[in-house]
């Protein structure tokens, strides 16, 4: 293979285990003596733009190491999309300036775009240069590979959560109407993991995802219906639910002045069980803690993480491009499962949404087969 | 002593380490031979009106020792106040039943009162009752002892979230009014506890409590001064925070039908930024889960827990009656100290807000000083 440096960028929202594909993919780098210099986008794209780059050799093994535990994207992320020309020029000239031969891009459904537009962006003007991206989500909603580096380690924190909760509502004879608010924009892998603290308590006993149209009526009879039979009850939404045209819930939610506020479904829900049932309510937003909460990653989601990064160089270093670090699942129970590259033109843009064997679309609940999914991120 | 039964009773919101307080309490029981039966009340003074008991001894101790890790109160927890005599004729009834000789009552302040109460009745009806009142509150506001059991698990998972909040907020190089809310009404000494988050990174930058009065002007400004320096501005709030004439800041705050919500001031700051200053905000409100987080309990913070159980029973077979268990800290650094009785009408329905010391009155800080009164719980 070429010999050359080396370029890794981190994209989109952090999650708990985003800095140990970075490890994964560094520690990779040191065993190949193609692989010469090692730097970083200090905020992903944007930072690169501005030339802006960390020196990976530069920074002590001790201080590499840590990078398992810390939470957020300890290199700096951003939101940026390439939108003009000017964008690939600079980046070729930075590329051809600090002679990178392979960049590893870390992001969602929007980062594969752009690691796909920077590849073929390369192979048009004919600089070699092997693009990889390695996914990360904690909404899971990654087309093409079984799940993505983010997800199990917020699972875990979201069910251990729930878990918690539900302990501390049920120290109370009766109750109130407490709603989970769970992330999850266009998918509702997240909140369907409610179903594991459903299966050891009852509770949450209702679970809405993205997946299934959101009826006002049909969740208000079952909410009247639980609390006169248990005087409680708990319920997880998917921030992202929608009705049935398509409409987010969440848009009828307003603030003090009277302007629509993004996010907010559970506390919008509350006030609606309030003004229409007259009972008690509680929302509870797990918010940004379920993609930062490092002190509760999952142990499989750690190792798999740098697994990502390890095979995103060993996949360039056997000359594959413009391609996603993916996972192929054998067997759930036992777990098996190998490494595969993904066409990045797959995964691009698109949102793979929580798979139908997993609902029960009549009474749109989650089916207890999707324990068999989530129960290896648990530890 | 007088030979004879316990029963153990838990009220008010959970902690993470109220049933390691029952544990310590029924293993100290364990080794007395004046304890014949030990019942604990199934939901707090609620379940003892209707004579619900629950047969400690009948419990393996293997599901016993479980109790140290488990979140909520266990035994069911209420809100119940006494407030008729039909209601004391009723307990004496219960307790001359069962011989209840051994009372104690695991609670917050107004725990203590209920606690003082059942207590003075006792002794006027001249039925031989040792009363010991095992204090718990997140909120640590309870007069007369230095701390209380599971404010250290409270803050221990506080300052995480605030950690990994913080290393999530930093991913990005130019970020949002991020506000976060921690539990409290009356005292701050939870909010306050983030000054070891500013202390390791410099943020949050602000810290509101509500010993010291919220100015909204004085807030924007801050709040406008440090966004345009520093392109993100985190701030952690106290739910309790008033104005210099006492009214709540939340008041201000209404739900999508315009009526006044409890609750949510952080929310509500954050519309006020957005108004004011026109900067993207986000709140995070870390809720229920402050006090129910048993994964993340601090190892000093159970072992005292187990310990107010034990010194419960000590102090009733000394003789001692009508008192609550306190801590009297001899020095914090080597952590030195001692357990106390403290008599109930001392504590009961007072509320202990943060020292003056730890708070600095011209800029609205809180001092470093502080650290050296919560690090021992980090652990």
């Amino acid at each position: 293979m070429i010999k050359g440096n080396v370029l890794y960028g981190q994209s989109g929202g952090p999650t708990a285990v985003i800095n140990s594909s970075a490890l994964g993919l560094f520690l990779e780098c040191f065993k190949h003596e193609e692989i010469e210099e090692i730097y970083a986008c200090h905020y992903g794209i944007e930072g690169l733009l501005k030339e802006d780059l960390i020196d990976i050799r530069k920074i002590s093994k001790y201080k590499l190491m840590q990078l398992k535990d810390k939470a957020g994207a300890y290199f700096g992320s951003c939101r940026y999309q390439i939108i003009n020309e000017k964008d690939y020029d600079k980046i070729l000239e930075i590329f051809k300036k600090y002679n990178i031969r392979y960049f590893f891009y870390n992001g969602g459904n929007d980062s594969m775009d752009t690691c796909n537009k920077i590849s073929k962006y390369m192979e048009k003007v004919g600089y070699e240069c092997y693009v990889i991206g390695i996914p990360k989500t904690i909404d899971n909603d990654l087309m093409e590979t079984d799940h993505t580096p983010g997800f199990g380690s917020a699972l875990k924190y979201v069910v251990t959560s729930e878990l918690e909760l539900i302990d501390d509502i049920n120290s109370y004879e009766k109750g109130r109407v407490t709603i989970i608010e769970v992330m999850g924009r266009n998918a509702g892998w997240l909140t369907a993991a409610s179903v594991y603290a459903q299966n050891k308590t009852t509770m949450p006993h209702l679970i809405y995802v993205p997946e299934l149209p959101f009826d006002m009526d049909s969740f208000l009879n079952k909410v009247k219906e639980i609390y006169q039979k248990e005087k409680k009850v708990v319920v997880a939404v998917s921030e992202g639910i929608k009705d049935k045209d398509g409409k987010l819930i969440s848009e009828g939610n307003l603030d003090a002045f009277g302007h629509s506020q993004l996010g907010g479904v559970a506390s919008y829900l509350c006030t609606v069980v309030e003004e229409k049932l007259n009972i008690k309510t509680r929302y509870i937003e797990i918010s940004l803690l379920q993609r930062c909460a490092a002190h509760l990653q999952s142990k499989v989601d750690v190792k798999e993480a740098m697994d990502f990064g390890k095979y995103a160089l060993k996949f360039a270093l056997e000359g594959k491009t413009d391609q996603m670090v993916g996972i192929k699942v054998l067997s759930n129970r036992p777990y098996r499962f190998k490494y595969i590259p993904i066409p990045l033109e797959k995964v691009a843009n698109g949102v793979k949404e929580v798979d139908k064997k997993y609902l029960n679309e009549e009474n749109g609940s989650i089916k207890p087969l999707y324990l068999t999914y989530i129960n290896k991120f648990m530890d």
